[in-house]
């Protein structure tokens, strides 16, 4: 089995920090976002979606996206879960790595790639070529400021993000708190539920191994 | 357990599709889109989300978005699995409906909630008020027919959108086609493994039980 990684990017990073909390050691292969290769032809034929990272299996089985890789380890490796224990703490990880995600993590997303000179004709990620919006990159940073409040306000009721327990919703909002700081955005003084979660979960092993 | 649904909207129907494949049997709460009774302030209280639909279990848990209900009732009721057996296909259910979702429903999305007059100040769902982008709108007109064309692709290869088992991925992929006829958009002619499919899946009796 082999994982294709890039530690520098944050999709990647989400990945390894999962993994990490696991304790889950795998063979790793580089792909140089910054050379563009995950757009090279040997690597769309085993990843037509072209992002990293990418988990290939022995049978050459290829699995993409965040939730996607894991899940499968999830399934394939059940101590530790990351995922919820009972059916209720599934659906709630679900639920707020799904809201992470889609409020926060993209929200920073629009703004970086619709700003970000190197990604003129590269809004998305993937194998289609859009161009930028500046009206994108503007909603971008609207919905920002409201998904660091809506999330204060869950940790001021949950100790982490899904309930008690740490989490793949903890690992994504975290990695959105530092990927903001490539717009020079930080979590806003009067969430102080949020950054004090946020320096809790910066001190876990996995995260100091996974910078 | 009640779940709060409004059929009529597209992203319930995935709900209840799934629920009828698996033969779950649920209580529901109408929660009227078309009056805006997702933004009350007793239905904000359960869901800050201001979505449908959502699930509020018999203990006051309330779980929110398709992954997490769906989740909450795979693990629950895991006869008749829709989200993957193995912990392969487990991985591929997931990758292949996120990148549905992305890529398929948000695209309809992005241009239904950005030219409808009616959401003129509420280009997303949820509780922020954004506006409306016209350079959303067009940006999410050139995504929906690459969609077409690499969903085409992988069911050229595969009976099924994620493989061999018919799967949520498949769900999400269904209603993102219907959905594109409220933008007046069609499976493209020469889509002709996605049209295939398309007609196949139409016809299960889930699907027609929630047209």
């Amino acid at each position: 089995m082999k994982l294709y990684d890039y530690p520098q990017a944050p999709n990647p990073r989400r990945v390894n920090i999962f993994l990490a909390e696991k304790g889950i050691k795998v063979d790793r292969v580089t792909v140089d976002l910054g050379k563009q290769e995950q757009l090279q032809p040997e690597y769309i034929a085993k990843n037509p979606a072209c992002d990293v990272p990418m988990l290939e299996l022995d049978d050459g089985t290829c699995i993409s996206q965040i939730r996607g890789i894991t899940h499968y380890f999830e399934a394939a490796y059940p101590d530790i879960p990351m995922l919820g224990k009972t059916p209720a703490e599934k659906g709630l990880v679900e639920m707020w790595e799904h809201l992470a995600t889609m409020n926060g993590f993209l929200a920073v997303a629009e703004v970086f790639r619709n700003t970000v000179k190197g990604f003129s004709n590269r809004a998305m990620a993937g194998p289609h070529n859009y161009p930028q919006s500046a009206e994108l990159a503007e909603r971008g940073a609207l919905r920002l400021p409201n998904f660091f409040k809506d999330f204060d306000q869950q940790l001021a009721k949950n100790e982490y993000v899904a309930g008690d327990a740490f989490s793949l919703a903890d690992i994504t909002t975290l990695v959105t708190c530092d990927f903001a700081k490539w717009i020079k955005a930080e979590i806003p003084e009067d969430c102080s539920h949020l950054r004090a979660w946020y320096t809790k979960v910066s001190d876990r092993p996995a995260v100091k191994a996974n910078p």
